[in-house]
């Protein structure tokens, strides 16, 4: 499918002058434009900017408030907790996050979380904020509720993503960015759009049961009929679904549990724009343990092996986490940002509403 | 199949005295046989006291050491790494463990990894240690490499297990133990003695396609002839097999990159003896983030949550990690630990051998 390119920095300033227009300051607004267009950049369409119509909507619905007062719940020289009371997800979470370095560059570690808080765009943003800093980063994120425990019928957690970086020397360096069930629910919203069934494995029907129809599946799950994806390692114990179901958990306690937010099936999305959710990040520093440039020529050697170890028949290349997305994002950088022709559409659109003009595309 | 039943404490200390004998120091032996029953204790019998066997090979193959000096390589107010320079694994996990939490007790968070280590157990016990004094707790170990990348055919990473473990009030606390592969070897160790073919999901052949031949996979997989098994999430991108390949991928880092120690392919079992590995260990204080009174009452709700959802036609319950071993280890402490015959002879044997006596069945 074709796809239509902008220049990075124009397109931020293009979704960051539509967040201005919903009350977000200069900064806020910029912020999260920049989360959503590293989405873009990085192929991770899913929560770019086509995302951007959702938060409009949440400003309008006032389940994002964009002049919500952060307030510090806890604060140690090692950890922070935030209220963000509604406020825009990613702008609390680069403060969070860019607060918890600092905190790591002195005392070596951190970790904090944040509740009350409004979707932050892909988790490996924040991760990644440590890798300049010769530090490991950590991210994670819970969701509304859609996902399945093993051997139940109800959803119990969201796609709760996990994201951790890990920098290198010449190779890319490592970024992990997982949802914790088998897939994310875009991908049955993909089968619904073109018709097919689901692989048996991806979501369990009111029963509890295989579930390979996405349309009943999609609506079962959104008003709680019973039904929902399952956790990664599927359906039952065959494929060890109870480790993503663990991991899923793992999130929410990192997150929630931590915060004192809402977590498991009290996170919902409205019919009209998502839920409040929380979040977690964490940072260390390499030297905290180790020489960080012997570090990072171990890192070299293990992800150059991961990159070049045989292929099974018939596939082409083995990549390692985040390579993938760091080829992207050189893409995007020579040639400019991907969108979809339907997210253009989208984009010209809001443009029109909103009084602005789309950049022109490359 | 009929279980045999010991005392746990009969059965801790008749391993230490067969750890005594290979020369390990009496606290070392009794800390290494604690690790060793609790396996069985809580049910997970792969780790147990039927390993006795294959430690006792690693001492006469000096695979293990156990006069080794442990060396610390790093050390801060939050961070401790240490070279084992090949001592038994539990004594120098426990010890890591320890300072880690004596660390966190007056920082808020610590972190640490060990190099140059052996088998040390079930990573759950060392995350469990967090849980009487309100922290949070971590553990994980790199293993010899037996696990295959997404469209890979060469084993790059060992199961990796990853332990989570955050305490609860009237609930059992939450306490996740999990290789980061679908299976773990002694998986296919059971099919291939049942004479069974595996299910498709659970491994690759040599040319990197779907295996389910266990004796040739397990044989081609020692090795290194190409095959191995399937990261969590299975084969391919279908079911998501990428993110169990970054989780082993993230294990890897945090054990061997962050303590200098071998990685990936470079770990490796010989033909009598288990390779030398790394771990990471890892705890913080509730308290860090919230009250710890306050979390405990949302753990219970939560996991209450979660073991009262309605479950799936067919199923009985709905579980949360670590609730089935909890179980296990109070039915232990009432009845006596379980093992099964094959290894209660292995045990006489080994009784016999050392001049010993094996105690009473309850």
């Amino acid at each position: 499918m074709q796809k239509v390119r902008f220049v990075q920095k124009e397109l931020e300033d293009f979704c960051s002058a539509v967040f201005q227009k919903h009350g977000l300051g200069a900064r806020e607004a910029l912020d999260s434009a920049k989360v959503l267009v590293a989405a873009d950049a990085r192929d991770i369409s899913s929560h770019g900017v086509g995302r951007l119509r959702r938060y409009m909507i949440g400003f309008q619905e006032k389940t994002i408030l964009p002049d919500a007062e952060v307030e510090i719940l806890r604060e140690t020289p090692v950890s922070l907790v935030l209220d963000a009371h509604g406020a825009m997800g990613a702008p609390v979470s680069i403060r969070a996050m860019e607060s918890l370095l600092d905190k790591a560059e002195k005392t070596g570690m951190a970790m904090g979380s944040v509740r009350d808080s409004n979707h932050f765009g892909i988790a490996g943003y924040y991760a990644m904020m440590a890798l300049e800093r010769d530090m490991i980063g950590i991210a994670m994120t819970n969701t509304a509720a859609l996902g399945v425990p093993t051997f139940g019928r109800q959803v119990m957690f969201g796609t709760n993503p996990i994201a951790f970086a890990a920098p290198a020397d010449m190779e890319k360096g490592f970024v992990l960015d997982m949802a914790t069930t088998v897939v994310p629910r875009g991908k049955l919203e993909v089968y619904e759009r073109e018709g097919r069934d689901l692989p048996p494995g991806w979501a369990v029907d009111r029963r509890g049961l295989t579930g390979t129809e996405p349309a009943q599946l999609l609506d079962d799950m959104f008003y709680r009929r019973g039904g929902g994806i399952l956790p990664l390692g599927g359906e039952g114990e065959l494929f060890s679904g109870y480790k993503g179901y663990g991991l899923a958990v793992l999130v929410d306690i990192c997150c929630a549990m931590l915060s004192g937010g809402l977590f498991g099936p009290e996170v919902r999305d409205t019919e009209k724009a998502a839920g409040r959710v929380c979040h977690y990040f964490g940072a260390f520093r390499v030297d905290a343990f180790r020489d960080p440039r012997e570090f990072r020529a171990d890192m070299d050697r293990m992800l150059r092996g991961l990159r070049e170890t045989p292929v099974a028949e018939g596939q082409k290349r083995v990549y390692f986490a985040g390579l993938k997305e760091f080829e992207a994002e050189e893409r995007a950088a020579r040639e400019g940002v991907p969108v979809s022709q339907k997210v253009y559409d989208d984009l010209q659109e809001i443009a029109k509403e909103m009084g602005l003009t789309l950049p022109e595309v490359c």
